[in-house]
């Protein structure tokens, strides 16, 4: 066994950040980390919370994880920091104030960056999930920014996913397209102090009415918070077990898991197999001579991708 | 030859939309049209606006859009819609302004959507570009939100790119990472009326004094403009023009388009092989039992992947 991965199931928390590090990095040892984290995954909780910027996802996970550190049980905080060049600053605020837990060694806070490589952030987040789960945190909190295929991508492997939704931010149902009706498994309407939060939540459910939720059987709730003074957040961790129990006892939960380890897998063979070709038909002299002629516009691209494959599969 | 891209060649608007359509639904003579339109393109200037949403990009396509225009140049204009359920309100009604040149034969303004799926936008968009660069168009203004991998990877494919700011929403220079840095061949601060636009600018000339930019031959221009009088557009076209000479005169601009075409040729390879892979594995038996393994926790999903990469390789 991989020395980190047998740290890491000690309870060696610096073994947990360098294991991510080294996912994050793509190294050359991370197929066997995950494999040996493999066996122990699969107990954690995986409860996610998207929402435009702004929404205050960060200060409801900060809520969230006092609350759940309550009652006992350990948290895993994952932030992932959009490729966005733009929102970078905001978010680095939302981890700095995140530090009050710093101290409490039931909490592990972590943010995926892109790190110069735009590519590979959902992949990566997926896998640290997973280094978190190994390591035993009960519940694991993903952050995402709701934009773009990434973070969709990342929402999939929640069990449970919250959509964080901020009266004050122009946030408005007309704004709210399917696909975020498609993940969200309830609704938050937070700062829910300020005006028009009545009328967003209403809003909400008027939609939900007309039934654009994903389940026939379970009805997102609509619950109003606020963490300036910690209200609604006793109800929403209610909601959030609520939708956890309707998970399990449907087949729901176990149906999206199996779903998930199934995608895990063809993203995974997608992935090898971009590397054998490369490896393949770079490996041929052809290859860097069909390159040479696309460059030159000597023929077109498809005709080109065509001939490489050809080399490549024989 | 495709009737259509015969119809798109002398000059059938239509023509042009209906070949769109068939490429964001990835219909089955997608790749047929795409090969009869690359020797046709290659000609058309492609303009990057991206920034932050709300900086005012819609905006400027539009008063750029009317000032070439006037110079007799005929425009195509691709607002790349994200995929984030959350902007779409405001992207829908910056459309609705664009509409002010619907009657104008030498405008063609497109949005690009996910339509459902999520993925392939990006490539969609590439595809799109060809297309309206076959049809003639003299400038192409691609227009995307700057956010995700998606975005930087459509921007990669324009000739020059502009990176909007707007001094109002809490852009700052805190903000804007080392990504956005190395694609911005121009920066616009936008809506330069407002408090803060000068403070800006000089902030973002000061970061590039410290020697962030891209190109050390190119030090990128720091714009501002005002599409409410239209200030400083006119500057903003010369600027474009400097850098579109610059490019040109120092190979740059040749050898970006070399590595366009080497790119697209490796996203086609690559788009090729998963569409033979999952008909090859798909076609034995092995693979659903695999699949099935991986749901049920049987192996581990690096270990499964693999084994049906075995079985596709031989």
């Amino acid at each position: 066994m991989h020395e980190l991965v047998q740290r890491l199931l000690d309870g060696d928390r610096r073994a947990v950040a360098r294991i991510i590090t080294l996912i994050e990095n793509n190294a050359q040892d991370k197929e066997q980390l995950l494999r040996e984290l493999f066996p122990h995954t699969g107990r954690a909780f995986v409860l996610g919370i998207t929402g435009s910027p702004g929404a205050g996802k960060s200060s409801l996970a900060d809520s969230l994880t006092s609350y759940y550190r309550k009652q006992g049980l350990t948290i895993g905080v994952i932030a992932v920091d959009p490729t966005s060049p733009f929102t970078g600053g905001a978010i680095l605020g939302d981890r700095i104030r995140m530090q009050e837990h710093a101290l409490d060694k039931g909490v592990f806070i972590r943010s995926m960056g892109t790190r110069g490589s735009l590519g590979g952030l959902a992949r990566a987040t997926k896998e640290a999930i997973k280094a978190l789960d190994a390591y035993g945190r009960d519940i694991i909190l993903v952050e995402t920014v709701g934009v773009g295929q990434s973070e969709l991508d990342i929402m999939a492997t929640a069990d449970t996913t919250m959509v964080v939704l901020n009266p004050g931010t122009g946030d408005s149902i007309q704004t709210i397209k399917a696909g975020i009706m498609e993940i969200a498994d309830i609704f938050v309407v937070n700062k829910c102090d300020r005006d028009g939060a009545d009328k967003m939540a209403a809003e909400v459910s008027a939609m939900l009415d007309l039934g654009h939720g994903q389940n026939p059987n379970w009805r997102p709730p609509v619950m109003k918070t606020s963490t300036l003074d910690g209200r609604g957040i006793p109800e929403l961790v209610e909601a959030v077990s609520k939708h956890r129990e309707f998970a399990v006892s449907s087949g729901l939960f176990a149906n999206r898991r199996a779903q998930q380890l199934k995608a895990e897998v063809t993203e995974t063979v997608e992935h090898y197999l971009k590397e054998l070709l490369w490896q393949k038909a770079g490996a041929s002299g052809e290859m860097d001579k069909l390159l040479e002629d696309a460059a030159q516009r000597k023929l077109d691209p498809y005709t080109i991708a065509r001939r490489i494959l050809a080399v490549f599969d024989g």
